[in-house]
């Protein structure tokens, strides 16, 4: 099919560059389109006496109807804050307060290195596009064996790729950085995409500072031989427990890392900020040397990929989230919740302590998030929840021999009482 | 690539029906993974004591963290109607309201002949589903020639379909049906599928009761060459204002009009509720011989799309429309908007009936919802558009001879004065 004409000059504006390479042939296809939506906003910028372009019902002019029995919960916003369209990309002022706040999380990143964050219908959303616009059929995807299990639908089920896993730690329960490297080397093809995902899900795993920097050491070694996308799937940034843990995003290091390493950050505030069914994530790129056009032409086919599977994002929820980023109660709020899960945290560890040797479970390195995860010893890891499940407590099984523990929503109080259950019901399916 | 047991589970139970034939590659590929999201609404049910299953963090069981910076713009509404995650298919109260919603307003379907709908992200979103799940590369995807510009993008851009076109009006300007016939027979391919737009995006038309009959029937005898997706889309449903307009979506008469014939009706709150930025949609198949098992495999399918491209839609705006549905001020309400509304249309029929002779525009055929467009004699719809632009009035062109008006967001009293200027500026070009 021939490329539309818009489509074209973005991959002009991108080629010569990693993120030239790295696209796929979907991505390749991809424009934002000069249809209503474009013409909308020419018409909001110039359209000062009528606006007759949007398929909004409007009272009068940026006055959207809106039904009181919906306004009466929201009281103190506007009908525009609350069910009016987003644009495509995300409201530009929220999107201005995320990369502040990436920028702050992230000293080391220079500002002028990374994309303006474009807003995505949750961290899925995000993952989901960078699938569709980096990700061909046959494409090798690298993550490690502990890893969240709609990476596989997402990245194979839906785009064909090949996942390939790798181990996350050695014997001694650090990051196996020697096997990462291999497992990238090895992959028989000149791109590879990589995803990293700490405070990891399902471990609650985060790198040390000394881990970080090599990480980044090595991928940076590895773009020489090949062209890398890494994708830092920050859902659970900043539930750090332990000192020594590297206190960014490996997007710090990795958004200047390597001209042939394309790094992408998804985050957003649905863990951040406590609002998991608002459903707005975000999507940044950084590179020590695309232009701003480079970016902003990525930002352009990411905005047409939005645009034809979601249009745009909720808009009450971008609302919401302007005001409290804003606010100046929301650091002393974030501190006083930061502090609840660290007190669950530290309560686990002290259970674990004291766990028994005749419990055939093996905790796994954790240090942060919401999560910990046990390897069982002989036991099915099924059959176990099925077990717990019958006493009336959840759990998740990975595979045949993984339990994943949320113990971030569990009342400190209740912790003992839910790890004797699944130490005594491990023992007794030994 | 291995088919994963549970999509072939899904595969089996739908083979032999239309279902099965019409389903694309990925559609095939497609199933509800027994991963974290099924693991905790099984623990939703039966973990009375701990559910230490999902990504939230919870204050207590069922109490989900919420700053108190989200809390207090939504004070009435409890923190788990706010932040927490919404199920994968969508708030199961939420469905049961909207599908009779859908079996209200269209009085001819058998209940029993209707999945339960499925909450997407947007009409979009539940549009992108369909072409997912069902259009496979250089499938023929059968569009009027006033279209939605977004369908060329969702279809051709990024599934590679071939978007055909047919011409929506006879010269009279009756709806063309007899070149909607001769479209679909000719396309050589034994599975076609059609995007049936009412009322239409961009021209504001509705079928006559008459015609709306006479296109069900053609398309069931279509039906016995070809299988038919045929998606009804819709977007603006509710907003007749003319007599003798067939009242229901086609959906009434297509969910049971032929075996050979998979329904699927694309609807949702954002016109009808005037919710445009909550980005909630629903998608509903109809068939007269799929079983309820078939229906729920389809819906299984959706739910795997969904959680690796969204995970699931905005729980706020899910819980907000849930009380405007239940709320008995509703009816009047919408009823009240609707006048506003249809007041537009009359002031806006009546300035078109004084329009001279000597303007370069024909006025298309509309009958409902925002729109009407004018077809541009001789100049460049583009070209009037930027000089309506310069005159501080926005308004969409459409090629190079369509002009759409969005009447509906104009008020009434001002509508007189933006039509003189687009006639005058017409004029000028001529």
């Amino acid at each position: 099919m021939k490329l539309n004409p818009l489509a074209q000059s973005l991959n002009q504006t991108l080629e010569g560059s990693v993120a030239y390479r790295l696209l796929s042939d979907l991505g390749k296809r991809m424009f934002f389109p000069r249809g209503v939506a474009a013409q909308s906003m020419e018409a909001k910028e110039k359209a000062h006496r009528f606006d007759a372009t949007v398929g909004i019902a409007n009272v009068e002019r940026g006055k959207p109807i809106i039904l009181e029995e919906i306004h009466r919960w929201v009281p103190e916003l506007s009908p525009a804050e609350i069910v009016s369209y987003a644009p495509t990309p995300g409201d530009p002022e929220l999107r201005k307060l995320w990369q502040q706040e990436i920028l702050r999380k992230n000293p080391d990143v220079p500002p002028d290195r990374i994309s303006l964050p474009m807003v995505t219908s949750g961290l899925t959303g995000a993952l989901s596009q960078v699938a569709d616009l980096f990700v061909n059929p046959h494409d090798h995807v690298l993550v490690s064996d502990f890893f969240w299990g709609n990476y596989r639908l997402l990245f194979e089920g839906r785009r064909e790729a090949r996942l390939v896993t790798y181990p996350l730690f050695t014997e001694e329960g650090s990051l196996d950085l020697e096997a990462l490297e291999r497992t990238i080397r090895d992959i028989p093809a000149k791109k590879a995409v990589l995803v990293l995902n700490f405070p990891n899900n399902p471990t609650g795993y985060t790198p040390t500072v000394d881990e970080a920097r090599a990480m980044a050491g090595l991928l940076a070694r590895c773009a020489e031989e090949k062209d890398l996308l890494v994708v830092c799937d920050d859902a659970y940034f900043g539930l750090f427990y332990e000192e020594g843990i590297y206190p960014h995003s490996l997007f710090n290091l990795l958004a200047t890392a390597h001209p042939n390493l394309l790094a992408v950050k998804v985050d957003g505030p649905t863990k951040e900020l406590y609002v998991w069914g608002f459903r707005i994530g975000f999507l940044t790129f950084g590179s020590p040397v695309l232009t701003a056009g480079q970016f902003d032409a990525l930002n352009q086919k990411l905005a047409g990929s939005l645009r034809a599977t979601v249009s745009n994002s909720n808009r009450l929820a971008q609302s919401l989230l302007k005001r409290a980023l804003t606010s100046a109660h929301t650091p002393s709020e974030l501190a006083k919740w930061a502090d609840l899960l660290k007190a669950r945290y530290r309560k686990t560890r002290q259970i674990l302590s004291r766990m028994g040797d005749d419990v055939p479970l093996v905790p796994q390195p954790f240090n942060s998030g919401y999560f910990m995860c046990f390897k069982t010893r002989g036991i099915d890891a099924e059959a176990l929840r099925q077990a717990l499940l019958e006493k009336g407590i959840g759990t998740i099984s990975l595979g045949r021999d993984v339990l994943r523990v949320t113990f971030a929503s569990i009342p400190e109080e209740h912790l003992e009482e839910l790890f004797s259950e699944i130490f005594e019901t491990a023992r007794s399916l030994a």
